[in-house]
């Protein structure tokens, strides 16, 4: 099966770069599949992603990595060059519910998602017997009030041991301690059971009902270290009235989260979500 | 044509209710063509809202009225009884932009929206031609820092010689002083436009672009002394990217804006509506 | 834990009949804590769905049908009465996608869908594991073009074991057998892969890939002799544009058919459903 | 204000092509504000759109497509290049429903939709005064079974002396003859109150009430000789159910009809629709 290269860019805008930048793909021969572009008008700042056929360029990706160089730094790039060849490693981290966990399982051994999910990470047993019937290893790392520290020292040893790219909190509802935020930023990603800035925090599903609103949501963002408040990647709805209950509402939700979980993480692992700021440029 | 007793109905719930009333029109001859029924568990109260054929009860408007009087106390209801032929008096208040006021008057014309509009008051005068080119009586009551309570005393005194059973903020962009919320209490719709509660006060989709949200919408609401934090009648969403501009999200929202201002009124005016606390039952 | 009778009713409508059935619970003490009524001004058919607290009222289910009986026969009412305790037997059927019955799967475990899945049926061996894992019974039936009759005497007789009350087609990819869509009529459900009726019959997706549709859906019908004809419980869509392949609709598609299945089979499994000619009453 | 050129190309795809063009643009100083490219697999057939901004190219127009030109041969291109100052001329034509009109005319004088509204031609003479109001030409053209040969004479010679570069059909109801379809291939928009392909033809709302649909929609296309079968622009839906009669679907579905015209004209005018076969590619 054919593999490509993909080329992210970030950098402030200003002439040439396309021209820059696709000459010097064609001139190694580079065969374009998929190429998107985004000029912020109020940052000034440019966005690119490029799908390369990895068989029509005649280097490796190390050797791509080099002759890009001078490019990068002539436009004072932030950028990455990855091989669809090879799969980010992906973490997934859940509390007691599963119905993340259970699409996000499906969709990586049914439907291709392109990644390797090499541990789950729970603080509750519950789910160890649907995990480990995937063949995937399944960590059990109790959190208390008094254990936190030790439990995210824990937590941060099993990431790195595993050597994960990703870490996906699949409704794991604990908060992750600000230096783990800030030596994984960008790369955790977490569903949040509410239409983000509404309802941040707990029991979001419970505000919404008290607020008597006619829609809830899900967000998809980055975690960073305030809570609820990173950049978001992907969001959506669902209808309601008041007919429903609280019950109803997390019933829906779950459709509306797990949806939004795997559309969000599936395009962090397509290298299509570029953050920028406190907000995101998809490629979708 | 045939035209419609409407009751609607809110009291403690308990045993026999639907029985009494049902029973109670049967008795009557009324023919029931569209019948609603909640019951609140978490409040334990009753909510329905009943259409009888005006012509299948052999009684006039207040007679019913008056024999429906001992049922109402025997369950505590608060309940009120209209008849479709008498529509309701219906004043639209506007700033400059005109996008609701020009869908509204479109569905009232050409739709039969079911009311009299009998006059638009705005703080501009920009709108005048087209309103009076539909007949409507246009007020131009300027509103500054300097002159706001003279001019709230103006608008409340020609929503009083209007006899207006319903105010419409078809985007008016000024806060009404508490006292006129309190005096049309259930009676002031307004259209906000954000998804609330995220983005309520000013420049809502500017927030919304700074938070980068992947959705935007708008909430069609009652007017109470809080700003933007009265019962929700309807919601809707449209889903905006990186690619779109503060311009964008406005243009956009302003469609989101029209579709929910007039969902929610076209139920007000149906008496489909009911207030439950700070929330509302919406028998659509 | 409160289980709960429903009645279901539909008939010709006339004067008194809310009325009536409502005087008939409460004189038997009967607590309504759902009711749902319905006319239909083209047909004049009316529809009726009561939920009704089990221990409000002082018999057995038995005794509550023959109490109604005269009820019903006096209105002509097509109905029925069920116990909430009573779950209803469920077999569900698949072909080599899994994605529905992993769903449905999911919901039956963890979410409570209300029945008891009795056993899948499917014309491959491929789900087995999965299946089993979950303490359900799995039966291999071949299905070849010389073996259908054989093939479909012996799902016949399966679904006769288990007596089974409804029938779920979760992706199953055969079509049944007139006489089985006849013994079964109401209670077998399909899920089909298109925004019927658009793209009956074979790869729907790639017909609306071929027509350059910018939206794909997915219907919940329940099944008749005539090929995805049936009434319809319920549909949903997607967005897609000239960037998705066929691939990506397939894709789209499956988030899109397992909801609006489980939609549609919930609703199903809570008397929620009555038929209407060729239309569904859905009280959602 | 500023103004932009916009090339759309679409061409046989092969490696270089976004080299060549961006460089082409780059070698003229052009600084480019908005870059779509998509390939279609496929067909092998690749589509690009750029926005460049115009003052950032010391070259007319007519300058820059002479230099554009062995650029376009070498690549067998079929391509456009427009100057956003030189805006389309469109003709509206409707029938007796004014909802997609007032819609348009209100984006048109409020929103900026980027056109000249030169003229509205109708079969009635309902609409006139409305348009008129808003300083447009209104011609009346009657069109019965006798004279219809006649009427659309008329209408092409009136479009003709318009110069129209645009015709959009905005619920129009009558079928246009194949020659007018021809001699305006790519240029003619019209708006069906289905989701296509389901229910062409007559009366779709009542088509769709019979097979009892849980959703509704409405289609933007362009016409072509055969009816409804057009390349479609844009669609969407409104949900409905057994509540609904055709008249609350009609009600419902002028909300979409006008949203989804309003959208398929806008990326029409934007230059944002390429027509591929009988699909279109929608950089919106």
């Amino acid at each position: 099966m054919s593999h490509f290269y993909r080329l992210v860019v970030s950098c402030p805008d200003r002439l040439g770069i396309v021209a820059r930048v696709s000459n010097f793909i064609a001139g190694h021969g580079g065969s374009i599949t998929e190429a998107s572009q985004h000029s912020d008008l109020e940052t000034g700042r440019f966005f690119m992603r490029y799908e390369i056929l990895a068989d029509s360029i005649g280097m490796t990706l190390e050797e791509l990595r080099e002759a890009f160089e001078p490019v990068a730094r002539e436009f004072d790039m932030q950028w990455a060059l990855r091989d669809t060849q090879q799969r980010q490693r992906v973490v997934l981290m859940v509390s007691r519910e599963s119905h993340c966990l259970v699409d996000l399982l499906y969709r990586w051994t049914a439907e291709g998602l392109d990644c390797d999910v090499v541990a789950v990470v729970s603080n509750h047993d519950d789910l160890r017997s649907m995990v480990e019937w995937h063949g995937i290893p399944y960590h059990h790392v109790p959190v208390t009030p008094e254990t936190r520290p030790q439990a995210f020292a824990q937590v941060e040893q099993l990431i790195g041991e595993y050597q994960a790219d990703t870490i996906v909190l699949a409704r794991y509802m604990q908060i992750l301690p600000p230096d783990l935020c800030r030596n994984y930023a960008g790369r955790v990603i977490n569903i949040h059971h509410s239409f983000l800035p509404s309802f941040a925090g707990a029991r979001p599903y419970h505000q919404a009902y008290q607020r008597g609103v006619k829609l809830i949501g899900a967000t998809c963002h980055y975690v960073t270290e305030e809570l609820d408040a990173g950049p978001i990647i992907e969001q959506d709805i669902h209808r309601v009235s008041h007919c429903h209950t609280p019950t109803d509402l997390v019933r829906f939700g779950r459709d509306v989260e797990k949806t939004v979980l795997a559309r969000g993480l599936r395009w962090h692992l397509e290298d299509r979500v570029i953050i920028h700021g406190n907000k995101t440029v998809v490629f979708a």
